[in-house]
This record gives structure tokens, C-alpha cells and sequence, in this order.
């Protein structure tokens, strides 16, 4: 087992707050990592750093944890740019495209899908990805989102189960049916996903429905998250809350009731610009969020009706611009934030112990990422391939 | 001479409303295209393509012109993202930063400023931009600026003489003195650029100061164009439509009467949306200004201060989302508009006879530049290595 000795680091975000200027960000200068093959095993001032078999120079460069993005929908076949240029002419998002992709993945083979996702796989780890979720959610039906499980599996182990995306077009006649399939067989031959999730809102499930997938979910030992609060305010938040959910995602609208619910709770808000950025909607306050004590993250929401986007950096920038977060904050909640959204605790910050997951930036600072907009500044990524995450 | 056939081309843009679709960007499908060493010499559908000496079949993808980004500062020294930082707290825009970067850039070798210029240079061309402007204005000194103007003939031939940036603290008890340098000798020093600008706005150059620079340039036979209305509406287009300048940049603040202006002129509405992301001040409305009849450019305005942006895909999905253009009303802003405002009749468009400068996507159809915001989907960018431009 080869140690790696990283050094002559400008810039260290560990996100340990024991650690540097002991903010949140835990932020180190000229600074060293070293690794093994799998973990740090050693953070500190460069002119500290032990020996190791191999060393890196960065060259005074920033270096950060690898991004965690906690919400994609990555599988999916085709793609809507005809219906993002109607939005952006003027016609508002209702949740009813997602029926167009459920046609084009339900005909897609296992082939296409990998190709099509692996693809986006590719650009997301290229832009600092290194641990990342992936919903089903496309297929609708026992087989197809049995497949997508599979096929999910096959990227992550941070596999979530969204029978309960939208109600199927041959299922709008008898919606309980529907419900009762996705809590009950769907979900039993979808078990090898961790989470379960229920797009709850407005044109998806209502608090009921949600509640019902969720209950069958922890019941049959599933992890819980929520699509709550993106097109309205229908009650989702007290849901994910109550069943002990480990994220809401979205919260574009949310109350300051809920405000006040999530930041006595363990449910991290998952904040995702990119989807206000692609239906032209409100960007919610995340420093509204922060302000009052929530744990925010930030992911990609990538997908192809509302949010085709598989940049973290880019999202950090629209957290930065749109939603009053602090660069550090962003940072934070696309890395150790993310982290906390799938409950994990070996990813998302660079302490002593921690996955050895880290990006090498083509900037001096961490703030380049929002300072540069638009452009990646990930020179490397350093994952570790000793499991799945 | 060899000629090169691009074949299987799933949509073209050729910004030739005489072509395809017969709107302004000139839209084919199933398109191939003819090369030589420069120019475009057949265009059409694929069935009825020529032979060639060299065929590329781009598998369905799409391609357009090459971008033309018409306003950047590419050549400075050093960064200002603690400046970034404090704005995104809460502190204004009112271009005083600008002497930071001065003094960086004058403490800078030409080695250094060609290795960090270069390094923005690659990136805007791996991002597709075929053709591109670039300003002096960081040294604001006679020896200075003919240096950077120097410097970026060795970049491009759309040079432009930028001495009149903001008056430098030396000059500041003597604004008078400084202008009457900038139209005297410094700009005689500089007369190797095509183009002369000036910042006319609050915190830099009021309207006479501003003529008094423009004058000059047009006796000396430069060709113009203007800062204008970033900040505030001084009057500065209306200055630059009587001094026929090919190009108004920002345009963040525009009056009714200035709207009916340029609509009437031949004078280029250059929008700068990286700016407007950077500074997060309001983005103007590039819709009033087409419905209007206002020629559009789409541009980078790459600089350190308030647009370190290097990607035309980013200003593209910016416009779309922020300033009401239709994706092809931002792609033709970006290609044509910018050869607008540059006054270059040979780029922006792929008609026979204009140069074979253009981009092959990663995407089945432009709109994917909105559509996928924050990556590159610049797949492979052709540029004719036959002039400077």
C-alpha cells in the first residue's frame, strides 16, 4: 500500500473545523495531504509533512474534497431541448414532460443507457464529482425500475428508488393503485437501492401518497429523501421531517414554519440552482436557510426535463450569485453538505480517516469557483476506487 | 490546396438567411459543408454534397460558426477574487479595482503576461471562440499600453487601444492632462490597433472627455467603439452613434430615446452578461433591444475584475435565461453579432466565401448550449490558420 504525499498546497479546504482558520471550511495555506490507498492519514502545514513513497507539487494551487453530488437523476434516455426553449419563451414547468422520458428510457436497451449516462457520468467526474447519488425514476413500472436500479448500481452505491416520480399516463385513472404498486412490489424488487424517494408536490404526490411510499420504504429498511417544495408549498417538508427523511431537495418555497422544522431536524435542505436556472423559476434564499441554522447542501439535480446540468462548479457559482451563499458556504454544501444529504461521514471533508476524494484546482484560491463562472477549474480529481461511493 | 468535406451534419447554423430555414440562422438538417485551407466553398444538404479530398461524417451532431467574442481584456496580471468575494457580500461595483490589476500587470514581464494571457486564450478556444477582440488598458502609461497592444497583435488583429480605461492615480489631480496623453501621444504609440475605446461612464470617462479620445482616434483613422452605460446612463451612446462607433458594450442601463438610437444607427448593442453575473447587478433586456430592430453581440468581456469568464456557452445560457433571446437569437448574437461589432463581413457565418471557422457540438442541436448550461459541449472547433484573426 503506496502513501501519497500532496504538498506545496496554496490553498486546503479539509473542511474540518478543527483544523486552519477552524471555520467550517477548516481552510489550511501552504499546505500537505498524505494518503494511502484509500484514506488521509495525514493533513498539516507542508513544512510538517512526513515522508511518503510518492509526492505531488501542486504548485501552489487549491485543493478541496471531492464534490458530493446527492441528487441526479443521471439514467435516462434522449432529451427536451425543444421544451426548455418553450419554458424559456414563456410556458411555465408543471412536471409533465418527465412523461416523454419515461417513453424514451422504457425503449432504451441496457447498452444505450449506459452509454447515454455514462457520458454524463464522465463530465460530472471531470468537473470534481467523486461521490454522487442516482435515482431510477424513469421506468415506472416493476421491470423497468428494477432495471434501473441495476443499472444505477452498477455507478453507485448511493442508489435511491423513484417509483414515485409521477403518477405513469396508463395509472391517472386509479392513482391508489399506482401508489400501492410502488410501496408494495415495485419497491420490494427495487430493494437493493438505499433510499426511496417521492417527487411530492403539486402535479407529482400529494403529503398522503408520499407518506405512504415513505412508511413501506422504512419499514422495509429503505433510507428516506424527498423531492419537497419545488413547484409549491403542499406540506412535504413536515413529511420528510416526521419519517426522518436525510434530505428535502429543492425547497424553492418553503415557510418559515418549515424554516424553523428543518433546522431543529437531522434533514439537510438540498438546495438545486440549477433547476431554478432551467424553468426560470425564484431562487429560494439559502442564506435564509443558513441563517436560521439549516444544513444546506448543493447537487446538480441533473436530469433532462428541468435541470440538464453536470457541473458542480457551475452550481456553486448560482449558489453564490442567486441564493446569498458565501463561496465557503457553497464549497461546504456541495462537499461536506452533500455528504451529510446521503448520511455519510467518510466523504465530504478531508480529515484524518477520511476517503482520500479530492480535486486539484487550476486556481490559486477555492473562490476561483465562483469568481470564474462558467468554465471548469478542475485541473485533477483524486478518487479512490477501493469501493463504490 | 485539399478540400474537406463535413458531412452528416444533424443541424447547421449557418447564419445565411438564405439558407434552410430561411431565418436568421439560416438552419439545415442532414447539412454537409465544403472547406478549403480558408474559406467555405459549397454548403447544402448532405445528399446533394460534392466530392472532396479529405470527409469528416460528424454522426448527427450539430455545428455553427465559430464564436466571435468581441469585448475582452484577455491581457492582465494577477487576480481579484477577494474583490469578487466582497461584492457577493454586499460591496458595489464602481470600478476602482481596476487599479489593482494596473499595477499588477505594469510589475509583469511580457514572459508572464503570455503564459497567464495564454492560458485564458486556450480556454476561450476550447470553448469554440474562433475570432476574438482584445484590449489594452491595464497599464495606462505611453510605454505601458503600446506594450500590451504589442501583445495582443501577437493574439489577434481585432486589436484595441484602451488607454482611456480609468485615469491613473498619478493623473488624478489632472484628469486633462491624462486625456490629452491618451489622444496624443499614447495613442500614437498604439495606432498598430484597429480599434479605439474608451470607458465612458461614472468613476472613469464623463462624455466630452470621451469624444475628445474618440475624435482623435477617428483623425488618426482607428475605428471605434465604447464602454457605455454599464454603471449609469451619462450620455455615452449617444456620443458613440454620432461618432459612428461599430460597437456599444454593457448596455446594462439604456434609455428609451437611446433604444430608438441604435435602432436607427449602425452601431452594435454589445451585452456582456458575465458582467452583469459577476457585479450581480440587473441584467438588461436584450429583448427590448431586438424588438426594437437593435443589432445584439453576445461577448465574454473576459477581464479580472468583473467578467473573469472564458466561455461563450456560459454568456449564451446567461442570455437566454436572463435577457429574453431565444437560443438562435443568442447563438447569431454570439457568431454574427460579434462580426457586427467587429465590422468583419468574413466570420459569424458559414455562406460560401466566409471563412471555415466554426464549432462541431456534443449535442444533436445548438439549443443545447442553453439547455445544458455550465459545461462545454464544444466538441471540436475548426479555425483557418490562414490570418491572425
Amino acid at each position: 500500500m503506496a502513501s501519497r504525499l500532496l504538498t506545496n498546497i496554496g490553498e486546503l479546504l479539509t473542511n474540518d473545523p478543527t483544523l486552519g482558520d477552524e471555520t467550517p471550511v477548516g481552510r489550511l495555506h501552504d499546505a500537505a495531504l498524505v494518503l494511502d490507498d484509500e484514506r488521509v492519514v495525514w493533513v498539516g502545514a507542508a513544512s510538517a509533512a512526513p515522508d511518503a513513497d510518492e509526492r505531488y507539487d501542486v504548485g501552489g494551487l487549491a485543493v478541496l474534497p471531492g464534490f458530493v453530488d446527492s441528487h441526479t437523476h443521471l439514467i435516462f434516455a434522449g432529451e427536451r431541448s425543444d421544451e426548455f426553449e418553450a419554458r424559456m419563451a414563456g410556458e411555465r414547468y408543471d412536471g409533465g414532460g418527465i412523461a416523454r422520458t419515461v417513453a424514451a428510457t422504457r425503449a432504451a436497451s441496457d447498452e444505450q443507457l449506459r452509454d447515454e449516462s455514462g457520458a454524463r457520468l464522465a463530465a460530472l467526474r471531470a468537473g470534481g464529482v467523486t461521490t454522487l447519488e442516482v435515482k431510477s425514476g424513469y421506468a415506472l413500472d416493476v421491470e423497468g425500475e428494477s432495471r434501473l436500479v441495476a443499472l444505477a448500481r452498477e455507478v453507485t452505491s448511493e442508489v435511491t428508488f423513484l417509483g414515485a416520480h409521477v403518477v405513469p399516463q396508463d395509472y391517472v385513472a386509479d392513482r391508489d393503485a399506482y401508489v400501492a404498486l410502488v410501496a408494495g412490489e415495485m419497491m420490494m424488487r427495487c430493494a437493493s437501492a438505499k433510499w426511496a424517494d417521492v417527487f411530492c408536490d403539486v402535479g407529482a404526490f400529494d403529503v398522503d401518497e408520499a407518506r405512504e411510499v415513505l412508511v413501506a420504504a422504512r419499514a422495509r429498511g429503505l433510507a428516506r429523501r424527498l423531492h419537497a417544495n419545488q413547484i409549491a408549498d403542499i406540506g412535504a417538508i413536515a413529511l420528510a421531517v416526521e419519517l426522518d427523511c436525510a434530505s428535502v431537495d429543492h425547497c424553492t418555497h418553503v415557510s418559515d414554519v418549515d424554516v424553523e422544522r428543518l433546522a431543529a431536524s437531522s434533514t439537510v435542505a438540498t438546495l438545486l440552482p440549477g433547476a431554478e436556472f432551467c424553468t426560470r423559476s425564484p431562487y429560494p434564499s439559502g442564506r435564509r436557510l443558513l441563517d436560521a441554522g439549516v444544513t444546506v447542501a448543493l447537487a446538480t439535480d441533473c436530469n433532462p426535463g428541468t435541470s440538464y446540468v453536470t457541473s458542480m462548479s457551475f452550481v456553486i457559482a448560482l449558489a453564490v450569485r442567486e441564493m446569498g451563499l458565501s463561496v465557503d458556504e457553497a464549497v461546504w454544501a456541495a462537499t461536506r453538505g452533500g455528504a451529510g444529504a446521503l448520511r455519510r461521514a467518510d466523504v465530504g471533508h478531508l480529515s484524518v480517516g477520511a476517503r482520500g476524494d479530492l480535486v486539484i484546482l487550476n486556481a490559486p484560491r477555492a473562490a476561483h469557483l465562483a469568481y470564474r463562472p462558467g468554465s471548469s477549474l478542475v485541473r485533477e480529481v483524486w478518487r479512490c476506487e477501493s469501493d463504490d461511493a
